[in-house]
C-alpha cells in the first residue's frame, strides 16, 4: 500500500464548510423522501441501459458470511440451516424427497456486508432529510425515509479507481481520497460524471481484510471533504465505496489516533451527503472484478430488500458493462 | 374470484409424466453449477436491455414485515432497531448527532417474503441437479449449488397475466394453471417466450391474504405439470408467481383436502425444474404494479444477497418498463 | 371446561379502585429497583429451604420450540443447529470426534414461552416502578430495572389451585379468578399465605392449547382485580399464572369481545402490581406436574439469564417439594 | 498471575489413559438419557438444603451482553428491544401506557455466555453418550440427550477455589489445574466431594477478559487429565469452571502455541466426563463472588431453559449458601 498523496488541510477543510452549507431540502417538495434518487428519471434510466455493450453482469456485493469484512466489534451475519442434506444422511429413507431450508440473521445491517444507508440512518439537530422529524424513527422502524421508498435503481454507474490512478494495490488506512483524486480518475476513465450518476470509488481496500475486523476496520482509506463536494456539485444520486463508511473513517470519536493526519476530516461525509443533500451511500462494495473487468461506466441496478421502516439493506448491486 | 377452466385431469397426468423425464444434467458440463441461467448469455443481456422502452423500474417484491404473507407456521421475519430516534428523543443531548441502526432476522427464507430458490433447495434420491450428491449441504450451508452462484441477472422477463387473460382477478384456491392458460396470456401478452426468458405468471393470488397465513397459504393456485412442460420446452431459465411455491400448492401432503380436485397434481413442478432442469423458481412475487403498469415484456434484474450455501435469497427482482 | 362463579362486578370494580391506589414507591428506598423481592431476606431464603420434604425437584417452564404456546401473531423462537449428527453423517470422516452446537432466537421473550417481567415491562405516565423515568429504557435496554437485578429468587411457593378448587380441568376462556377463588384455593392448600412468597395460580388454560396461538389466545381466564388485591395485601413477591399475562386476558382493546362479561376488568394487573408494589409476574407457567404431585407449598428457585436491560427473561423456575 | 505448579506430565497422560477407560455406559440403563444426574437422588436433594445457613443468594452466571467473554471469533447474543421508552419519548401521547418488550438472539450458545452442555454436545465414532447413535441430533434438533431432559437441578454446589490456594488472582493462560490443585482446595474448603456433588473450580481466568476474545480465548487455563479423573472417581454429576470449556483450553488444533508446555493435555475432557460418563459440563461461570463471599459448599441450583433438542442452555446457576 501507500501512494498517499500530499493531505492538504486548508482545502479540505474548505471544501468541508463549503460542503455543509449546501441542501437539498424542498428541493422536490416538501414531502420527497427520495432525495437525489428524483435525479434518476425515466430518460436517465433508459440512458443507462444503453452503456451495456458486453452484456457483462458483475456483482458489487461480497459474500454473506459469519467471516466478512466488518466494523470492529459489529456482530457478524448468521446463517442457519432449518433443514438440510446431512438431516438426509442421516435418516436416509426418512421423506420421499429431501430438503435445504435457512435462515439468515443479520445482527447489524450497517456494521458488515455490503449494504445500502437510507435516509434515515443518520441525522442532526433531530431533523433528518428533508426536515423530517428524527422522532418518526421507532423501535417499530422508521415512518419517515425508509429503505422501502427505494424501490429499485437502475442509473449509469460510474467507477472512479482512485487505487489505480494512484498506481497501489490500496491505498493506506489513513490516507484521504480527494477532489483532484477523483478527477484524475474520471479522466483515466474517460468519463464524465452527470447528474443521477451512481459513482463507486476504488481504494482497494476491501482486500487489505485478513480476517480481523478489528485490526481492518480501526482506521479506513475513503472520501474527504474535498471528494464529497466535488460528488455533491456533479449532482449524483449515490455514492459507494470499498470501505465502511464511504469516508475516511477514523473510528469512533475516542479511536481516533491522535497522530492520524486526518484528524476533524474524518467521518464527516454522512451528514452532508445523506441528511442534508439526499445522495445515498453504498458501503462495502466488493469492486475488485469490475475494476479488472475494465469497467469504467456501466448499467448499475440496485434493489434493496424492501425492509418496512428499514434503514438500510444489504444489496448486491450489478453492474452491467 | 373463478373464472377456473375446467382441469383436464388426463392432460396434466400425461404432462407430469413426460416432464418427469426432462434433464439438463450434463448440458451445460458435468461441473456445471449454474443450470438454466447458463441461457442468460451476453447476448441475451444485450438483447434485454433493448426491453426498456419508458425507463420505468418497478419492484416486484412486498414488504418485509412480520406482517408479510407467508406459508401457514412459517416464523415472520423481524425487524430491530438498535438504535433510533426514540432514543435520541429519551436523551436529546447525549450524542452530537443522531442514527439509527437495525437488524434483520429473516427465520424462514422459503416460508415469508419474496425469495429465490437456490438449485440445491430440493432434490430426491440424494442427488441434486447435475448429479451433485445431496451430503454436500450441510449445517455449515451447501458446498454446492449454493445462491452464491447466481451472482446477478439480467435477462428478458415476460409476464403472463393468467388471472387477467381468465378476467378474474384472483385464481381460486384450488385452481390450476394449465399449458392453455399459458398460451392464452403469452397470446394476450403479444410476445413469444425464449430460450433465456424469466417467465413470471400471475395468478392474483397475493392479493387475496388478509393477514392470516393458515387460511391464505392453506390451498393455493399456481402452475400445473402442462404449464411447467410449457416453459420447460421454452428453455426459460427462470420462473416466477405470486404464490407460495410457483406451483399449485396443496399443502403438506395430509392437508390435502379429499375434495381437491387437483389431488395428485399440486406440489409437483420443484423436482422437475429446479432439480432435473435447472431452472430457478421465484416464490412470492408481488406482480400487481407491473400488471396494471401493463408491462408484458421488460428488463428483469435479479441480485440475491451472496448468502454463502445459502439454499435461496430474499430477492427484489425490478422489472425495467 | 366450566365452573365459572357469578362474576361479582362491582366487588371486582371496587377493588380495582382500591388495587391501583396502592403503592411501594419508596418503600425500600428512593434508590430501589428489586421491588417486592425486597420481602425475600435471608430468612425467607432460609425457611424456603425447609419447605423441601420429598427431594423432588419440578420445572414450571415449558419446552421451548416453534410450537409453543403465545400470544396471538407473536413470532415463536427458533432453535437452530450450527453443527449436528447429520454433518456427521453426510461425511463420516471429516473430524475425529462429532459435536452438535446450536443457537436460540426468541423473537418476543413476552409473547411466548415460560417468562419473567422486570419491573420496566409495563408503566404509565412515563414514570416506573419507584419513579424511574421511562426515559431510562431505550434501544440498548433499560438502564435501570432491568432484568439483571433479579439475579436469583430462592423463597416460599404456594400453588393455588383454583381449577382443581372449582372442580373443573380448565377455566374458560372469559372466566376470571376472583379473591374468593384464591382464598378457597388456600384453604385447600393448607397453607397461609406470606410476606415474600411466591404464589402460582392454577386455571388450567394451557392446557387447552391446541396449536393455534390466535385461538388461545384470544380470551384468557386469569386473575382479576379483587385476586390481584389479595395478593398485594399479602405482600408476596411474585405472581405466576398458567396464562399469557397473570391477569385475566381480553385480547388488546380492540379484540374485547362486546359479550366479554369481565369488560373492564381484564389487562389491569400489570400496572397496579408490576409498576405500582413491585410484584414480579410470572407468565405461562405449566403448573401441570406440580399440581398432579400434589404440591401445595414448596421452595421455589428462579433465575432469570442475566440480560442486560433486559425488560423480562425466559425462565425454568424450579419447584422443588 | 501466575502461581504455576510444575506440570507432571507423565501423571497427566497416565491419568488420560486412566480416565479414557471408564464408562457410565449402561450403569442407568439402556435407555438412560439422563447421565450423571442420576445421582442426585431426592436425598442428595434434601440434604443438599441443609446446607444453606446464611439464606444467601449469589448467581454464578455473567451477564449477557454483546461485550461479554467468549470464544474467539464467536458471535456474540443480541439483545433488542421491540418497544421502548425512547418510543414512549419521541410520541408521549400515542399510547395510555408504555410499555417495553425485547428479544434475545443467542447467536452460539456454547461459545458465549454462561451455559450448561447437554450429553448431546460432543462424541466420538457416531455414538454419544450410552451408545446412542449421533444421527439422533439433526438440524431439527437432538431426539436424544437433549438439554430438555436435564428438568432442573438442586444439589450440593462445591467451590474448589485453586486461584485462592495457589495465592494468585489467575491462573496463567497456559496452566493446567492438576488433581493436586483440587485436593489442596478442597483441604482449604474444609469439605469432603461426594456423588453427586456439582464441583465448580475456579481459576480467576473471567476475570482477565479486557473485551477482546481473540486474545483472551487464545489459551485458557483449566482442568487437565488427572484433575477430570479426581472428580469422575468422586462421582460427581457435574463440574463448572470459570473459563470457557472447563477443561484446559489450546485452542483449536491449528491454534496450539507449539511452545504451550500442555501440547496433548488440553481440550480433552469433553469426551470422558460428557460423553464416557455423562458428567454434566457448565462454561463461563462467573464465580467471583461466590468466592469473595467465602462459599465453599452450598445448595446448587440449575435450571436450563427447556429447549427442546437443545445441546446446550444460556443459564444462570444460583449458588445459596
Amino acid at each position: 500500500m501507500g501512494g498517499a498523496t500530499t493531505l492538504d488541510r486548508t482545502r479540505e477543510e474548505n471544501a468541508l464548510a463549503e460542503l455543509n452549507k449546501l441542501s437539498s431540502w424542498g428541493r422536490w417538495g416538501a414531502e420527497d423522501q427520495l432525495g437525489a434518487l428524483n435525479l434518476v428519471t425515466p430518460d436517465v434510466v433508459k440512458k443507462a441501459t444503453t452503456r451495456v455493450r458486453r452484456g457483462e453482469v458483475i456483482p458489487l456485493a461480497g459474500r454473506i458470511s459469519r467471516f466478512a469484512p466488518g466494523l470492529a466489534g459489529a456482530p457478524p451475519s448468521m446463517h442457519f440451516m432449518t433443514r438440510d442434506g446431512g438431516d438426509a444422511a442421516a435418516a436416509p429413507d426418512e421423506t420421499p424427497f429431501q430438503a435445504a431450508v435457512d435462515a439468515l440473521v443479520i445482527n447489524y445491517i450497517h456494521g458488515t456486508g455490503t449494504h445500502i444507508d437510507a435516509l434515515c440512518h443518520m441525522w442532526v439537530d433531530h431533523r433528518m432529510y428533508n426536515d423530517f422529524s428524527g422522532n418518526y424513527v421507532r423501535s417499530s422502524g422508521a415512518a419517515r425515509l425508509g429503505i422501502e421508498h427505494v424501490e429499485g435503481v437502475v442509473t449509469r454507474g460510474v467507477l472512479l479507481d482512485v487505487a489505480a490512478s494512484r498506481g497501489v494495490s490500496a491505498l493506506a488506512a489513513d490516507d484521504l481520497v480527494s477532489d483532484a483524486d477523483l478527477i484524475a480518475a474520471e479522466k483515466a476513465a474517460g468519463v464524465t460524471i452527470e447528474p443521477g450518476d451512481a459513482v463507486v470509488v476504488r481504494t482497494g481496500w476491501l482486500t487489505t481484510f485478513k480476517g480481523d475486523p478489528v485490526a481492518w476496520s480501526r482506521l479506513q482509506p475513503g472520501l474527504g471533504p474535498s471528494a464529497g463536494l466535488f460528488l455533491a456539485k456533479r449532482d449524483v444520486c449515490m455514492v459507494g465505496c470499498d470501505n465502511i463508511a464511504v469516508e475516511a473513517w477514523g473510528g469512533p470519536p475516542a479511536n481516533l489516533l491522535p497522530t492520524d493526519p486526518r484528524a476533524g476530516l474524518t467521518n464527516c461525509l454522512h451528514i452532508p451527503l445523506l441528511r442534508n443533500l439526499g445522495i445515498y451511500l453504498l458501503e462495502l462494495l466488493d469492486l475488485e472484478r469490475l475494476a479488472k473487468a475494465g469497467g469504467r461506466e456501466f448499467m448499475l441496478t440496485l434493489a434493496p430488500l424492501l425492509i418496512e421502516g428499514g434503514t438500510g439493506s444489504p444489496v448486491n448491486p450489478l453492474a452491467v458493462l
